[in-house]
């Protein structure tokens, strides 16, 4: 394994450090249990939105804390779910009189961890459990995996809050974006834990792991590996049979690396995505390319689409500084 | 060889092509010969900048075309110089009146190139050379090479040109920041050009390459894989030789991933580099960490420091509206 750290048990510590020095201007960071705040919140109330899970997966959450996206990130250790103190420190922390929105991906030990801070928290509290990973069928045992998709929701839901939307809107706005959301994701390699020292997966040199989760999970299939346009081809279909945009329609296409991939094929793959939307007649409006929501150094990248109304696009556009998604401001 | 790719020979067009979808707000790309421009360009006239490198560094430099920063880049085939034609043609495209300013990479044949164009520019230019890579002597035989400092260099520049600055103050200030920059970088693993279909050099299980440069070009030697500590103390050791910065000077600090190095490692990069300037009272008063000047799919990172004036903070802070950098608007 070759990583630059100091050490497997104090890599999030030391990372989480550096994160909070280079961005003291709209951060902080709470030790005690682990939680990054915005700082400069609100004065009046404001619904308080918080999100975490295993880090790993940077600059998810962490990454998009600040004004217009979330209040507050409960990073866990590695491909770990955070602990029920963590999330309960961070609201009482950010909460301030308007209740607070978990916003969780769906994975069985962030769901049942933000289940449990939910029950202890005193202040009023909706969750949005974020499922778009279509790499498995709506009625799988455990649900649908939440991926990429979760920086979307997280940006507008972040904008309704800061122009003063109710919890209960928030949620329901929440809920609206999640299903009008549906990712899937290819790797080409696993990625290397540094608690386990070696890949977490085997994948052969011509095989591609289709439908992969944000983990490594496996999705549908191991396929041989081909030409972009066919694996794209498999991506944007599963897509777009869960979705099913119709012509005119307005859609947000965000094309995130899982970490290991250059930028020059995320691009290379937006076109693809783009070209098969487009020759639907569906309108592209706003784009997204980049490593947002990652898997260590895993080579692959996931396509993700949101259907657009005028209220999604407003927020989506609405100003934004965070670490690492910032414009308008 | 995996690589999400149609073919060796078209990814670069594939790549520009969804580069240019994904953006076409900000910037337009023309095909033959290849540049991207800024749209919505300056009415009056503006000292127009270009730069460009070999394709594989992204978002270097395409994606940092826009306003407050580029008019216009370059992207030459994969680590290919790209050919004085294109930079002829940028030119044409971009000047309006008050000159063009070439920002070049210190590499033979971008020095070349772009100084055939220059030759042939009816329009009065100037060209600064960024060389901030302190892994060579100052007295090495090509000097020293041109790496993450390239974007500092473009950013304050662009901030210049579009506040009213004319060409030999933006020549100025670009050397200026040149001579205040200096980087050092390491490698832990090899990139894969697509058109040679392997790791460009050999790299042992337990070795890392130290003063690396953005092609895999070896640096100062190969060294034992250590703990992040050693590593970047190595790294700050240098550039703190070569800077000397003193106590109360103002600096901006930007950790730089090469592409295949996850963003937790970059932030315990930043920290342990941040630790050791502020222990000698340098007030760190910018950052950026991410992947910015990468290396394809390598895994490893730079620092680079930057001692900043009045000036150049200004600038700095300036707004900046481009695919990968953007701030204030």
């Amino acid at each position: 394994m070759k990583k630059i750290i100091n050490g497997v048990d104090s890599l999030l510590e030391e990372s989480l450090s550096g994160f909070a020095k280079a961005h003291s201007d709209i951060i902080q960071l709470n030790s005690t249990p682990h939680f990054v705040s915005r700082k400069n919140g609100s004065q009046t109330p404001k619904v308080a939105l918080i999100s975490g899970g295993g880090s790993g997966h940077e600059p998810l959450h962490t990454g998009l804390v600040g004004m217009g996206m979330l209040d507050a990130a409960c990073p866990g250790q590695i491909f770990t779910s955070p602990t029920p103190d963590q999330m309960m420190a961070a609201a009482q922390a950010v909460e301030n009189g308007a209740g607070v929105l978990f916003i969780v991906k769906n994975y069985a030990g962030d769901v049942m961890n933000f289940e449990i801070a939910a029950e202890m928290l005193e202040c009023q509290h909706q969750t949005v459990l974020v499922c778009d990973d279509v790499s498995l069928d709506k009625d799988h045992s455990t649900g649908r995996r939440g991926v990429a998709g979760t920086l979307i929701v997280e940006k507008i839901v972040g904008a309704a809050a800061e122009a003063g939307a109710s919890l209960q809107q928030c949620k329901d706005l929440g809920d609206r974006v999640n299903n009008a959301t549906a990712s899937m994701g290819l790797a080409l390699t696993s990625c290397t834990v540094p608690a386990l020292g070696r890949p977490t997966f085997d994948i052969g040199s011509n095989e591609i792991e289709m439908g992969v989760g944000i983990h490594g999970e496996r999705g549908r299939e191991p396929m041989d590996l081909t030409s972009a346009s066919e694996m794209v081809a498999h991506l944007v279909a599963a897509i777009d049979k869960a979705l099913q945009p119709q012509q005119g329609q307005k859609v947000l296409l965000h094309v995130n690396g899982f970490g290991g991939t250059p930028l020059m094929e995320l691009y290379l793959i937006y076109d693809l995505a783009a070209q098969y939307w487009q020759e639907k007649g569906v309108e592209i409006v706003r784009s997204l390319v980049g490593n947002y929501t990652t898997s260590l150094d895993m080579a692959g990248a996931s396509v993700t689409l949101t259907l657009l109304d005028d209220d999604m696009l407003t927020y989506w556009d609405a100003p934004v500084h965070t670490a690492n998604l910032r414009w308008g401001c």
